[in-house]
């Protein structure tokens, strides 16, 4: 259970009433940390903070409240954060840049420090690191998500057990409002930074990176990865310091399944989402345009509408590609949605019946796949569908 | 009322009962015609065939239905738009490069020529050119439309009197299923065909390409302009061949707006839409860049349903913002919702008052305005907000 590393939660009193809203993680020595944040350029002040210091590799705690974003606060905003990781390094007697720091809610509403500094003192006498503390950390941080997202994997690097442990949270891919999907890896793998951003970056792009649920990019975005190991004259195995190395191959692929794991559950609870689609775009000139395509696809208001009402209206797929590669052409492309072949020739497949497609389609799991006929590369991204709660979560004046 | 120009409309049992689903318009003369078209890689037949006659230039029939797109129909998509324009041109003893076609409505159904073919010598007993022949082709035009949408101008061209007519359909920019956004306008004007494309051109990018209902582009977009001003042995004003000349000001003028006007009612007829949002993007280093900031905030789902909910939930005005320009930050940008100003120096404004801007946001029409503060050039951009009809319109199995 991460032997090193404590985690304690609490209500501070930010937004919300009768549950933990904030977090804070204890690295008994110094962890080594990788980390992903939002393009935006807007970003939330915690987020230039852990951009700022994520260079440095080191960390030896993280705080994350819920209920406020602390983005687009200006000046007060990066005090906040300011006071907040002195608080924290007083508290642990570390340097403010092995503090690392997130916030999720509200965009554009001051945060007040004192709420966190004044509950520090009280967490760091009830950390602990047991099953039910991961727990609390993977609630603690929840905003209008339905569930906790929590996920363990272990496996061996130069003989020794590895574990990783990953929670997130998002409802929404993004939801500014409720700003972001923030996520968190601890392991106790023995791997340098540099490599370690590596292997991270590589996991997000496959996860991460390749769900959403708006389209809409939060200000807050971040995904941290620490690997804590303990003590650094003994450590459990020898230094990682190749991404391609064999020994870590076990390893990156928990990571991996991990990473994408968290990435589904933040597509099913994706704000009023009933089901999980899976958009596989094969037949593409290089990759990029593959994902292009299958976001496209992804992001249609239009196809997610159809596929919460179980409509195989698959012309709005075509409609889809059509917008966004212009390098194929009707006649190329083959839709299928499971394992149904749509078109042919550039028309309707004769053998489509639409009765069964639509029966398909009231799975809970929906694959729509689409070869662009025009190389080999490919992409996969997963999204929800569209409904009505959507709508009413988002709409509701004071949401 | 335009005397060279003919309008039959009927019902030929394409899909819709009790209404006209048919527009046949007779040029008495050949008339110079202007076109735009979807760029999509998957455009319906009857934009293929009107793409590859547009440069000829010269129309003697355009000929629409409702309830069909004959998109994504392969080679007997072809046919039929070959045999319908071969009817036409039969009837009027014309060439078929003289026949424009559209369609609207579904895509991946095959469209039954035959249908249109029967109705042709009927159709042609019954052209008339008054009033009441304007207003019925635009109803017979419509698919999830709930209005027809009619525009009509007059201007001077050297002293004649010039008439413009134009109508839409479209309710949803771009509704894929009910595929399109269609346009079509007329006048008596005599322009060279160059000079009218080049004005066309100029008049949409600033109309129909400003408007946005859900992001989605259709295979189907047409406009088309139609300048018939009869006998060209004994034109109405000598032939204007300079889109720059001070002669046309006037026409461009009034095109202008009656491309916007025809916009505006497409977007306030968006699916479910009950509100028509102005998106103005100022300070920005290029024109292109303060559409791209503006389109983003446009179809932002997050801040469409905010102001469906009259919600001022402006950190998703600068989320919108933040994802599409990499170039500004937070402390560059102000943002107003109509006259209430909401930010300055990247935080809250000092003087914003939430209970005022809910007020603001609960007009039919509102405005939402982003100084980008790194440039002049600006744009303006109209949408629609998001509400749960739009949802139930597209999710219902066989809307």
């Amino acid at each position: 259970m991460l032997p090193n590393i404590f985690i304690s939660t609490t209500n501070c009193g930010i937004k919300y009433q009768n549950r933990d809203d904030l977090l804070f993680v204890k690295f008994n020595y110094p962890a080594t940390v990788a980390g992903v944040f939002t393009k935006s350029s807007m970003p939330a002040s915690p987020v230039v903070w852990c951009k700022e210091n994520i260079r440095r590799g080191k960390a030896r705690a993280l705080i994350v409240n819920a209920g406020n974003a602390n983005a687009f606060t200006g000046k007060i905003g990066e005090e906040t954060v300011l006071k907040t990781v002195q608080a924290v390094a007083r508290q642990l007697n570390c340097e403010v840049e092995e503090v690392f720091i997130s916030s999720t809610g509200v965009i554009g509403e001051i945060l007040d420090a004192n709420k966190i500094i004044n509950a520090i003192p009280i967490m760091s006498e009830n950390f602990s690191n047991n099953s039910y503390s991961w727990d609390k950390a993977s609630r603690s941080i929840m905003t209008t998500d339905t569930k906790p997202k929590l996920v363990k994997k272990t496996c061996t690097i130069l003989g020794k057990n590895i574990e990783l442990i990953g929670f997130a949270k998002g409802s929404g891919m993004i939801a500014p409002d409720m700003a972001t999907m923030l996520g968190y890896i601890f392991t106790n793998a023995n791997i340098a930074q540099d490599t370690l951003q590596k292997i991270l970056v590589d996991a997000i792009e496959k996860s991460f990176n390749s769900i959403t649920v708006d389209s809409d990019q939060s200000t807050n975005d971040t995904v941290l990865l620490f690997a804590d190991n303990g003590d650094k004259n003994n450590p459990i195995h020898p230094l990682i310091s190749d991404s391609e190395c064999l020994e870590i191959k076990d390893f990156r692929q928990k990571l991996n399944e991990l990473c994408l794991e968290l990435a589904k559950m933040i597509v099913v609870d994706g704000e009023g989402a009933k089901k999980l689609i899976e958009i596989i775009v094969e037949g593409a000139q290089t990759s990029i345009q593959a994902k292009n395509v299958a976001m496209s696809i992804a992001n249609s208001p239009l196809v997610k509408t159809a596929i919460a009402g179980a409509d195989p209206n698959w012309g709005r797929i075509v409609m889809a590609v059509g917008k966004s590669c212009p390098e194929t052409s009707p006649e190329k492309i083959l839709v299928k949605i499971g394992e149904h072949p749509l078109t042919q020739n550039g028309a309707k497949h004769p053998e489509y019946a639409e009765k069964i497609v639509h029966e398909y389609l009231k799975k809970s799991e929906v694959v729509i796949a689409v070869n662009l006929g025009i190389g080999s590369s490919s992409s996969i991204v997963w999204t929800c569908d569209l409904n009505e709660e959507y709508i009413k979560i988002n709409k509701d004046y004071r949401s």
